[in-house]
């Protein structure tokens, strides 16, 4: 057996999520199908970085798997492509040592979630950016998510029913970039809790109209219940850009 | 009645093109479902300045239609936005004469062609561009691209089964803008035959990848038979950007 460290890019729009489920498009189902294809019959369990929601998008989820017989990164790469509808793309393959494990070896993950203003929603963003109606206020965004950073415990940020052990997470990076038309809210950190990011997201929406003051945020961290933040922001806008590994810092 | 012009935007993606048509998805056809319930259940015939195929996007198509009510421009344009899906979003809608029509009045059109290039298709990209894996010759694409310039019968680059009286038309304008890592062929002319942009731009690709010479473009122009240029190319880059009309120019 040979271990195989996975990265991969996908539109999520046409399934349920990455997580297999029965009688749905996943994006680890049809991962799992392509090896099944690739192996000869032979069923092969892909281990994700973490899960991500339908509609949500991955520029950089990274995934490994064991793999029976010999083939090279280069000729798994293209297997996989040839193997994988076209909306998910494998961008890299490498042989790791069978100690890897995409999950439980990463120390962080960057995601970004982008939107765009304006009373005209455009056709050709709907299915990767939110359209948000009123223009954004920078200032107030800006200011509030200073708050985000750090270790605090995001109890309520979390769907109620996420079940973990420790809702503590630490936020290395949390910023606002303009891009073009666009905004792109990016959040790095130690690890995100079920659609945290999607309610910082629409708490920050709330701060930028108005509903909330941008230093709310400490007392909504410290209430530790979902009922504190704002409603849980559209899929659309977010994608998973990259796993970091202790090898690569 | 009272006649409209309603300028629209449009992901072509999941409909067999503008035209109405029994039984499958279309632009058009929305549209009139649209306006039937605007119109408390009567009827409303769409015109188009063109047709798009089906996968063919629009930034700027323009229609024409006789509605039995008033209703302001800016009310007309947030009823269809309210009663159309979200990837056919109006974007100005004008009140203007009964002698207006949205097809004759027209005097040309400006189409782009959107591609990308790399080992790896991009899937974010997939739905808006066409994946060309071998890089352009760009001083080759422009070079060919100067021979569509000017009145030609466009035989040659028309759909065999496309029905007209006159295979002449005049293109104004042919060029190749790069945008980030895309390019973008743009076409400006009188009008455009059937399947015309997709079949010029199949030819600039074997132009570009070496198979035909630039300067060949006028002998294929000159054979009037579509089997002397080279194949349709796929129509998900494509996107009718403007219909231009006498008044605004």
């Amino acid at each position: 057996m040979q271990r195989y460290k996975l990265t991969l890019a996908y539109d999520g729009t046409n399934y349920s999520g990455f997580q297999v489920q029965p009688n749905v498009p996943t994006i680890q189902g049809e991962l799992e199908q392509a090896l099944q294809r690739i192996a000869k019959g032979t069923f092969i369990r892909i281990h994700g970085a973490g899960r991500t929601d339908a509609g949500v998008h991955a520029a950089g989820q990274v995934c490994h798997f064991d793999f029976p017989f010999y083939i090279s990164e280069e000729g798994m790469l293209r297997a996989i492509n040839a193997n994988t509808p076209s909306d998910i793309v494998p961008q890299k393959v490498e042989r790791v040592s069978d100690t890897f494990h995409a999950r439980y070896d990463a120390c962080g993950k960057m995601y970004e979630y982008r939107l765009y203003t304006g009373k005209q929603a455009d056709p050709f963003k709907r299915l990767y950016a939110y359209h948000h109606p009123h223009s954004l206020n920078v200032d107030r965004i800006k200011q509030a998510l200073q708050h985000f950073k750090g270790e605090h415990d995001f109890t309520s940020f979390s769907a109620v029913n996420a079940e973990v052990d420790s809702r503590v997470r630490e936020i290395y990076e949390a910023c606002l970039i303009q891009e073009g038309t666009d905004y792109i809210l990016r959040f790095s950190g130690s690890g995100f809790l079920y659609n945290m990011i999607r309610i910082m997201v629409g708490t920050l929406l709330d701060v930028s109209d108005g509903k909330l003051d941008p230093d709310a945020i400490p007392d909504i961290l410290q209430a530790k219940e979902r009922q504190a933040a704002s409603r849980t922001a559209s899929p659309v806008g977010l994608k998973m850009v990259e796993v970091y590994y202790k090898d690569k810092e």
